[in-house]
């Protein structure tokens, strides 16, 4: 899919966030981030593909865990500044093994784990 | 609500970006900054509050709409430097007047906005 990836505004290190939404129960699985490459890639390919910032290379989710995500639908925010990924996920999002990498919640008196690994 | 804000990861400019999902529906409505200190008046006055990047300040979401959004849960991520707060939204959470930021889904062609300004 062709799409102008230079209409996107980027931070300056080159890298816009984006959100990786289950395209089906709507819950919120992880945010990483991409280049301009990287969307294209994600765009042509169907398969999310971020960029890593620790290891500054292509990051195609799943490539070595076999935890891939397939792009359902690719939304922009109204400053075009942030995306939104709906996704299919096959297994965890998480390198903890959890479903989502959002699995503390903050609450008083301290925090609390609410999803556990999945087994392997 | 104590917490430790310091236990988060911020970027260069002490910001973490925070995902504002609807508590009841799932719906992704906007993504915005945080530093430490509008994380902890967030959760001090269940009143989400970000930090403004372009007026360097507080912003209380809906002060000025109107349209605030009353925390319902504050989640991490397993790195800590992402938060996905889940909210009840009073009215639209885009400046666009739409219910999410999110309304332009990128296609094969070009872009479709898929959400109309809600009536004011």
């Amino acid at each position: 899919m062709y799409f102008d990836t230079a209409s996107l505004t980027y931070d300056a290190r080159g890298l816009i966030p984006a959100i990786a939404q289950d395209a089906h129960s709507g819950e919120v699985l992880m945010m990483a981030w991409m280049n301009a490459d990287a969307v294209a890639l994600t765009l042509q390919t169907g398969r999310v593909t971020y960029w890593s910032r620790s290891r500054q290379a292509f990051w195609i989710k799943g490539e070595t865990s076999g935890h891939t995500q397939r792009l359902i639908e690719l939304r922009v925010d109204c400053d075009r500044d942030c995306l939104l990924l709906k996704i299919e996920q096959v297994g965890p999002a998480c390198h903890t093994n959890r479903r989502s990498c959002f699995y503390t919640v903050v609450e008083e008196g301290g925090e609390k784990v609410v999803m556990a690994p999945e087994a392997d």
